[in-house]
């Protein structure tokens, strides 16, 4: 078998309606959204057909989507503006975010004297929701930021019980859900968040194309300025097509999500029984073995090897025609040691290999088998 | 005749090649560029090709191209970063750039306390070099950001001369060329800029990517945080559909320069004489009149029509299957008034209707003998 893709984490190839929806685009709409002429109106028709479809899904107005170049750019015009201009003055959140908040948070400590907190993490990478709560008794304006999804090891949020927290003590609350959107239904009427951001290219969209949710009346401003798009939240000629191709990678997601998901979870325990079968003493990193409490898209394991065996693993499997991921790729950090695990491992399986495996529908048992099988070779 | 559409400075359709240059990246490559197994490493290198393509078309290194949402995100990294992180305290601009500019200075002015200089126009919209001259005499750290071709008038500024006295009086220099990137040759060994940029959607290239030049050692940093793509410089998973489109649109566009050039002069001049010919003290704002000091790609008129009638004019062009534009599409200004206009218009002159007719390679000679009809009827 060749080339076996097990870093959906990091990115997912688009569906081939998608590509069909984005390829139409481009031949057939080239107007400037902001144009108020014909080929601009129908470029703009386009675009607020888009933000309907994906309001929609989460059950909130369609002039809270705000279209963007990602996820990052919608964590940072979220974060950035709530101190700027929410006047927010203290961040809580934790150390196993994604960097497009971490590093974000960290700017504005150091920018704008806010206060930060990072909750409590048991060595499963779970909040302690008892800290949160104590964090919240504060009288400073302030935001949390607790991902939904965590990219590297998949643990699941209770997003409902922080939103809730977070109304309950006058906290904004913001979720990057890079990795659910797509993946999970995310209902913001029984939710109670203020933001969440999503990324085409999770959820086998397009990259370079995201959007921000922003609840009304928020007081958001713009992180970028210019011209008046987006409701005057994020200047820039948009990325027509690719916010088309976003569009349909959504609606065909949770079109069907259901059979997407129950084939996933199948495919999620086979591997694991797989693997624990032919590697003894394996471990799982966060919990990711548990089918509750992690997302079904990954899993993050921990090889019984040594040092010195590990540091040419991600290179025989890639001569393998295997793609998984140390740390995550997202973050360009293939290279680095992954800030998540650092928080959440002993100082023992830190130093042995750990690999992220994440899965879309594209992948079979088959190549389930031959990732196992490899590994146990060369272990 | 239907759809001619003369609105290609708000944005252009994208050429045949480059569609296809972007559905082969579609169905062929999707790893992330950050990944290190062999699908990330595809995209890695056909990201970098790109770089290095356009790096070459502007005779500067690799490095030194960063990869954006577009122009606005550009502009927007290039002026904050030059103020919080390069300790600019002067910016010298003019009142007629695009408001990816301008309103980034109002903001920088607001919130760093800079001082900003408006450097004076003529009724032609030409900067006043002696004016400029003089207000680089100032102490402090000084940027320069003065717009190469004016997006609404169409004015050619003397860029080598201003990047010249920027050197001569230590100021940094930046010009937004996204009207001239792919219409102009750029030789950056030859003019001495330290930043520029483009967006692809301007010369037959998607929506929604673009890229900052940005001279080595400039010692910017990221506007955005996250990741560690683009050299720190851009985080956020690359649009690598959109930077392959990007880069076929340049190297198209620029090796068939000195034909297309010429067709569009031609294409222009004829315009000019038509619109002339049938329309009696037609006026041209800005240098739009004159070949050498305006761009062979659009031409900006005043109409002798009076205010009652102006209202209706571009709906009723819209009706005829004309697209252009009043003001500038890319600022969703389309229902204001141009701030450029207001600048350099006599307060009669402001009042009646000014369109701008902008071209493509796709026009013809047969549109314009339509469009003047019309307008003539209109009139
Ligand atoms: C001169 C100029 N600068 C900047 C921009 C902004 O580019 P974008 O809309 O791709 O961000 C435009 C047009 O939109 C422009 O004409
Ligand atoms: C949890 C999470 N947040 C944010 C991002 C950033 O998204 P993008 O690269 O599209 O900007 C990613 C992945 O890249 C992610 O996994």
């Amino acid at each position: 078998m060749q080339n076996v893709y097990f870093d959906n984490a990091a990115t997912t190839p688009m569906r081939q309606e998608v590509i069909e929806a984005i390829i139409e685009v481009m031949n057939n709409n080239f107007g400037n959204p902001s144009s108020s002429h014909s080929f601009g109106r129908s470029s703009k028709s386009l675009i607020e057909k888009c933000r309907k479809t994906i309001a929609g899904f989460l059950n909130v107005s369609a002039s809270e989507i705000i279209f963007t170049s990602g996820g990052t750019e919608a964590d940072n015009l979220i974060l950035k503006s709530a101190v700027r201009d929410l006047n927010v003055k203290h961040i809580i959140t934790s150390k196993i975010e994604h960097h497009a908040v971490l590093h974000t948070v960290e700017a504005l400590q150091k920018e704008h004297q806010i206060r930060v907190s990072y909750v409590n993490l048991d060595e499963a990478g779970f909040i302690d929701y008892f800290h949160l709560e104590t964090l919240l008794q504060s009288e400073e304006k302030t935001l949390v930021s607790l991902m939904h999804i965590n990219n590297e090891i998949g643990n699941i949020l209770d997003l409902k019980r922080v939103a809730l927290l977070c109304k309950a003590n006058n906290a904004l609350c913001h979720s990057d859900t890079v990795q659910s959107v797509g993946h999970f239904k995310l209902d913001l009427r029984e939710v109670p968040l203020d933001f969440l951001v999503g990324a085409a290219h999770k959820f086998h969209g397009p990259k370079g194309v995201g959007f921000a949710f922003i609840r009304k009346n928020s007081g958001l401003k713009p992180l970028v300025l210019g011209g008046e798009q987006e409701r005057g939240l994020r200047p820039g000629t948009e990325s027509l097509h690719n916010i088309v191709g976003l569009e349909k990678a959504l609606k065909i997601a949770y079109e069907n999500l259901e059979k997407e998901t129950y084939f996933l979870r199948d495919l999620k325990k086979y591997f694991i029984n797989s693997i624990k079968a032919e590697i003894p003493n394996i471990k799982f990193n966060g919990a990711s073995f548990d089918k509750e409490k992690s997302t079904y898209t990954l899993v993050n394991v921990c090889l019984p090897i040594s040092h010195e065996k590990a540091s040419m693993l991600l290179f025989q499997l890639d001569l393998k025609g295997i793609a998984c991921s140390k740390g995550s790729a997202c973050q360009s950090g293939s290279s680095q040691n992954s800030h998540v695990l650092a928080e959440i491992l002993s100082h023992e399986d830190l130093k042995k290999p750990s690999i992220r495996f994440s899965f879309s529908i594209y992948n079979t048992k088959e190549e389930v088998d031959y990732v196992v099988g490899v590994l146990k070779e060369l272990i």
